[in-house]
């Protein structure tokens, strides 16, 4: 068989304003290029407990049990789900989008019990609605969450969410995928017990790691079930071998191999959140949005989600009937080197998502999205009745 | 809660011969290095396409469904068991080391009727056991073996191996995690229907992506399950959404966002392998491995693994009795900055892993690696009988 010769991969300029990645940064980049060393070197060991603090500082939380797993934040999602749930263990998911209907989809594969609480898209969940799903269901072990739903750019209320879940005794899962670094989070505050996160949205470094927190009872939880975890992968009792329980003190034994390089990246993008620190990154994710939304005002544009439950670094664009979402999309890749999301699910074709988050969230990006968002519109003839 | 003050990490120089990760050469950290683009970009796109031709030419097969999972090697293994196996299927796993003894642990976590082929640590798996094995169990689904035993450093015949269970029906699983790239393998030649391997080891890229291959046995197998996947992130026919099957052209949807940059790395080390051929990869491991051998010879050392059953790439040493293995390879670590692999398992403190691997395996790294333990050998006072 021959051996194929093919170029060295040179990617496009862009501007990555869709639902994540976001800009790397090159600081974060020129920390990925560092050479590789060993996943047991002592001085790697150092670097990992370094990141736990710095995670710890991103999640607002002192739990022991905070670090970042191995793989994207699908894995993430999955990894609480199947540590804390055990087969005919009652779980009601919140769901208003594509990422609760996930949740439900891996609650149904590690055999809990399903209790699904559906919202409108486009709709944050509705505290009542779990006060009353939970008093019709008094033995739920886990209530689960999508704090900023990526498909929809909807904020909820996790803090409420999570005092709900509480007064009735269940334990809380909040999918943080989208929020974490963008808008405020506090885990410890708001008592959320399983959080989980990714690595390319508002932390702005490149995919492939999940950065996790659990909560001392979620800890006790896992300790306690009755049956292995069905994965090995996400057993979290075999990566704390790895990673340390943050209590009895760190002796790292092989689990996986971490995968050294990326956690590189993640340890200076984390140090990159905490020299601007936590609030005036809200803060700027705030003000771009405001920008942004602005702009697409005078450009006749609205937004799929009501101003107070929006998400500021998820922006949601109803696109209007006569306007090809497709080709608009095109064409501000293919011109202006700017990539924003497509609908999901069924907004699929109805919408536009600009994400701004992280290092993509700057008055420079959103000035450049709406010049080329202007010139694609008109390209289609579209004429804002407000001109 | 204050922001966290940390500095940059700096790794240390190191020369990394334990059992993984290898050296990373500055063309694929370069690479890695690149800005990252969108999971979704048309260019990104082609970048895979070409990415799965080269992952073909280094497992030397057609198969259409070849890919790189965005996990370490250890998914790679759980992928393909918790897609192959149905609960009640029966599986014999030969297990001669812990990645055999794994390879049974997840087989009992996704529900399949486990038959443990337990062979000797340090010798390979034997082919007329596991046919005698297979005519007690005439009714197996599947035979899973490792190729390359990282924990012993031993070579298994794939090939026969594989004809065994074939001769009987079952589909094979076949770990090549530190085989890929540095000895002699033929997917398609050898009839493995379901391989995985990792980035870190042979193919010299960073730690954390899973190449795998599936025959069109494996594929069909898995279309026909009567159960859905257990794992949602595993599941290869909603990983294909995103991958392509290779046969129905590439639309790729949203499963999970892939580790862009890791792959711009695996990209250009699978192009590295390309450009030095197959053949002369594995040679170069083979003449580094005997250069190893001699030497270890002149200080007086013995190889675990009888000469037949060697692997080039991963060498285990027995310990002298008057030798402390920990204090000999922090010496090496710290005084000459040579990375060396523990024993593991019944091994642990037994013995010494000297990896070969990828961009590792030079007549310069092996000098090195000889020089530095005479050195802290003799710092223990060892002298060899034959000096």
């Amino acid at each position: 068989m021959p051996a194929p010769s093919l170029p060295a991969f040179a990617p496009p300029r862009r501007i990555l304003l869709g639902p994540g990645p976001s800009d790397v940064h090159p600081r974060v980049l020129a920390a990925m290029a560092r050479p590789t060393i060993g996943h047991l070197d002592p001085d790697f060991s150092d670097m990992l407990e370094q990141l736990k603090a710095l995670l710890r500082y991103a999640f607002q939380t002192d739990n022991a049990l905070t670090f970042a797993l191995s793989a994207p934040g699908m894995i993430g999602m999955e990894t609480c789900f199947v540590n804390l749930i055990e087969p005919g263990d009652k779980v009601i998911v919140c769901s208003n989008g594509v990422f609760g209907a996930r949740m439900a989809e891996i609650v149904r594969r590690c055999g809990g019990e399903l209790v699904l609480l559906e919202t409108e898209w486009g709709k944050p969940v509705d505290a009542q609605q779990l006060e009353l799903t939970l008093r019709a269901n008094a033995d739920t072990r886990v209530v689960a969450f999508v704090h900023a739903e990526t498909s929809t750019g909807v904020r909820s209320d996790a803090r409420v969410l999570a005092e709900v879940a509480h007064r009735q005794g269940a334990l809380v899962i909040c999918d943080t995928v989208t929020s974490l670094g963008s808008i405020p989070l506090y885990v410890d505050d708001w008592q959320l017990d399983a959080v989980y996160s990714a690595s390319q949205k508002g932390l702005s470094c490149t995919p492939g790691l999940s950065p996790v927190t659990f909560s001392a009872a979620a800890v006790e939880r896992i300790r306690q079930r009755k049956q292995p975890v069905q994965s090995w992968f996400m057993d979290i009792n075999l990566i704390l071998s790895y990673w340390g329980d943050g209590v009895s003190g760190v002796k790292r034994t092989y689990h996986h191999t971490a995968p050294i390089n990326a956690l590189y990246g993640l340890h200076e993008a984390l140090r990159m959140l905490a020299e601007e620190g936590l609030q005036a990154s809200w803060q700027r994710h705030q003000a771009c949005h405001e920008q942004l939304v602005a702009g697409l005002e005078r450009l006749g544009l609205h937004l799929l989600v009501a101003s107070a439950a929006r998400l500021p670094q998820l922006n949601t664009v109803l696109v209007p009937d006569s306007v090809d979402e497709a080709r608009l999309r095109h064409d501000l890749l293919s011109q202006h080197g700017i990539e924003i999301g497509a609908g999901l699910g069924v907004l699929a074709g109805k919408t536009l998502r600009i994400g701004l988050m992280g290092g993509s969230a700057t008055p420079q990006n959103v000035a450049a999205c709406l010049h080329g968002l202007g010139a694609a519109l008109a390209a289609q003839g579209w004429a804002p009745a407000s001109c």
